[in-house]
């Protein structure tokens, strides 16, 4: 149990289940005091800075002497939607490269193993038979989307650039990303969804972007392009995936986030032939870096340095 | 049928079953007359150049004005085992860029799928079971070791090392491969194989590198290590590669060419828990590129200008 020592600021730490034999360890640190949620007992009304992903709504609201949030995830949604989320205070976001390398590594993966055919192959293989096939189209013919070109789209970018695929990005104000061509805004979008044989969902989950991946944007896609979802479950409209996959309008989707997570075991993304399912691992918050995250924010806000990556809450990201 | 008219040089095409469709549109150039074997007459003493993959032992020397053979494949391994090969002609292998970055593209999605864990998240989506799992280690720490690097390894290591995997090599002669630690020559070869997390073999085959992965090799790398290979059947022991995968010394085998292919239906590789096997497509030669190749090749022949990749009857490659 920690004790509040006078002098050093309050942190209160919610971490996810999979975290805890590791948090206190990890966590703690001389320059503040640390109070893991549901194994210390602390005074709300002591703490100075909150470390979390998703807290219950209303929770925040009942730290009265909170200066600052520092979520662990590269989205906030988790925060905003409470909505009795304390917006007058300063949100940080977890910037973190490993897990931006990781998720390029995961959609570039993800990507060769359609083009590749190796789908294919392991059905080949489960048949013990012999079955070559060419590459139903050269890589430099293949033009992959990816839907909300931030920091992340841009390392992502860079991987399938180099193995020759074409690369254009959307986002709401125009990027410069080298080899990309960037699409931005609403009266863009068309002209973007109407190029992608892959498009990659890479958005923040705001009030705009919600639902996005609907029948109507599915419908503006080439016939057969193959959807990739690594933002947040909250941006599909999972009907009218199901719908898109089932005419042919969708070749395939690559499904990392959903609706509800983990997935209901009745969910028909699971058993779905077009589909490839995986548990929201796309990019994991690598537990060591996320200690080096607070303690650089805590410093910061201790010593009045201005924080990195603080959140813009009027644009959600 | 072709017709041999004067002042053009004859070039004879013995091409692999799946390119009879494409061949004569793609093969037939003014500069030369282009006949393809099995299927045009043509006076073998009159053949000037030869174009193929593997031709059956004794059919070159049947060629009595041969003046240079064009390999189609990167490895010549299918005409030096010919023991009546006519080993004074010049032979020029093709390199060929898309192959090498197709190769490179298969290298780094079967390690990112090991890597990841896709496989037990594919094993989850067949149960419904969603089964988070972080990384078993950082990228960081996992060294991927190229033993045969060349052109091909070089392309393939600048994909891996932008993923941030540890990269090594193993040649006959040292190479300085940027990012790369080089280790050359035999007595350099345990000193590699130690440091292997993931050993993918690239190998000319040559007498000296004929079922190099045996059990005396498979030994020195690290218990639990991966073996790839995208050299030719003829590198593996099969026997000494399926008992290390049964003691445990091989974590997983992702094998794409094997001693015959295509691999026969009672190979205990087809249904072996801890293999991928695919049917040699890692690097699929182009016939597009292929056709362009032999018109230079014709062209350097014809105008006495010096072959590229020229190949070293001595080495083997």
């Amino acid at each position: 149990m920690a004790e509040s020592r006078s002098g050093k600021p309050n942190v209160l730490f919610l971490l996810p289940p999979g975290w805890d034999a590791l948090s206190k360890a990890l966590f703690g640190h001389d320059a503040f005091n640390s109070f893991l949620h549901g194994k210390d007992h602390y005074a709300p009304a002591q703490i100075d800075y909150f470390v979390g992903f998703r807290p219950p709504h209303g929770f925040l609201k009942t730290l009265p002497r909170l200066k600052a949030i520092f979520s662990l995830g590269a989205g906030v949604d988790g925060f905003l939607r409470d909505p009795e989320f304390p917006r007058h205070l300063p949100v940080v976001r977890f910037v973190d490269e490993t897990l931006q390398r990781e998720m390029a590594q995961y959609v570039t993966m993800h990507i060769l193993i359609v083009h590749r055919g190796q789908r294919g192959f392991d059905a080949g293989q489960r048949d013990s038979a012999w079955r070559q096939k060419m590459l139903s189209r050269p890589t430099r013919d293949v033009r992959v989307g990816i839907l909300g070109m931030g920091d992340i789209g841009a390392v992502t970018a860079e991987r399938l650039l180099m193995f020759d695929f074409q690369v254009l990005g959307w986002s709401r104000s125009r990027k410069d990303v080298p080899g990309v061509k960037s699409y931005a805004g609403p009266q863009e979008l068309g002209a973007f969804l109407g190029q992608c044989d892959f498009m990659v969902c890479m958005l923040p989950l705001t009030p705009e972007t919600e639902g996005i991946l609907n029948a109507k944007l599915l419908s503006q896609l080439p016939q057969g392009a193959w959807l990739m979802n690594v933002g947040r479950g909250g941006h599909g409209n999972e009907p009218d995936i199901l719908a898109a996959l089932d005419s042919g309008q969708l070749g395939g989707a690559i499904l990392d986030v959903f609706q509800t997570e983990p997935l209901p075991p009745d969910s028909p993304f699971w058993t779905h032939p077009k589909v490839t399912v995986t548990p929201h691992i796309a990019g994991i918050t690598d537990p060591r870096n996320a200690s080096a995250f607070v303690v650089d924010c805590v410093t910061r806000a201790e010593s009045g340095a201005p924080f990195k990556n603080l959140v813009d809450l009027g644009r959600g990201y």
